[in-house]
């Protein structure tokens, strides 16, 4: 089994998507070793909690510097022997010292399709504001590999939504979640978790040969 | 009747899209009234030519500067009468003396989801090459009116395409023209033609209480 540690910030819906992957039988490979947020304040804790996995808190507020953070943080993740690393809605920016500590080990759920309305500056509502103002018909939803840039790492899935006449940002964004995000990184992780995916030359392949059990 | 005037460079299979929606009744407000190549060897005129429709070669070769050469071709546009003006597969830069001649009048049709993979430089196989080069899972096309920018004009339509394992550059532009360009096209021409959309503030917007007549 992978062992996957799961980052978290807010509400948890992402990683919502991957318990209920779980119990559906969509995630078989991987499991849920610990949940970890920057905030103490998260509901994702709360879910974690009720499905009895380990809930963190590792808060910058409680360290003297950026760098004493991040060494706790990594630190963290190496003690729970973090196969993989999900950065579900983590708002965080991950440095390259964990990058480097896990090298294509690191996955991140980015709410467009990659390479458009990415980078930063782009994160939550942002993004769904850029797809908005600029008339876009189509957007989506993208897991990607984390490496040292800004949502520039290998691109695992990708989902297209359609954009509807009437939306808000928030209307967007709330289906872009339901009909990709919640789709595509429980997916992710499960093809990982098969040992499928190899990546050569900054993008993601397919072993050939193995195919994905379900 | 919308009179839509299709100009051209090459093989003119979106040209052929367009008269197929036509014969099929997918486009029952809008006419093909003339094709405009800057090629003489198009092969995009013969289609035209067997379908009894004025194939006219305006090409800069016949003319001693640019500005001529844009000058003849605005004319040619307002003796055709043209309501609309659609860039099917054509690879001349309009200028802006032709775009500020028909404002929101011309639409083009690009083979990736704008804003991915387009602007200057892009266009052709080189769009589908650097989709492949990123990595992505998800492409696709778009129509859009043309403003004096490149690919930078209010979105009509998109539609998404797959990527796959073993995608050439070929391969993907082949896919994109026949799941997405054919079918958004004609679509967006009607549209058009049954007056049901308007843009404002640099979008493009249903009209309220108006249905599109198929």
């Amino acid at each position: 089994m992978l062992r996957t540690a799961v980052l978290v910030s807010g509400g948890g819906t992402n990683l919502q998507a991957i318990l209920d992957a779980v119990d559906a039988g969509k995630i078989t490979h991987a499991e849920v070793t610990v949940v970890i947020s920057n905030n103490k304040n998260a509901f994702a804790l709360e879910r974690a909690k009720k499905k009895n996995i380990p809930a963190i808190c590792v808060s910058p507020k409680d360290f003297a510097t950026r760098e004493d953070f991040y060494e706790k943080l990594l630190q963290t993740l190496k003690e729970w022997k973090a196969d993989l690393v999900v950065l579900a809605g983590y708002l965080v920016a991950i440095p390259p010292s964990i990058v480097e500590a896990f090298p294509n080990k690191i996955i991140n759920v980015h709410p467009s399709l990659i390479p458009s309305f990415c980078g930063t500056g782009f994160y939550g509502l942002k993004v769904h504001e850029a797809a908005l103002a600029r008339g876009v018909r189509v957007t989506g939803a993208t897991v990607h590999f984390v490496d040292t840039g800004t949502d520039t790492g290998p691109i695992i899935l990708q989902k297209a939504v359609t954009v509807e006449e009437d939306d808000t940002p928030e209307i967007l964004q709330r289906r872009v979640m339901e009909q990709a995000e919640w789709i595509i990184l429980p997916e992710a992780i499960e093809r990982i978790a098969c040992g499928s995916l190899e990546v050569a030359g900054g993008k993601v392949h397919r072993k050939k040969g193995i195919t994905a059990v379900t």
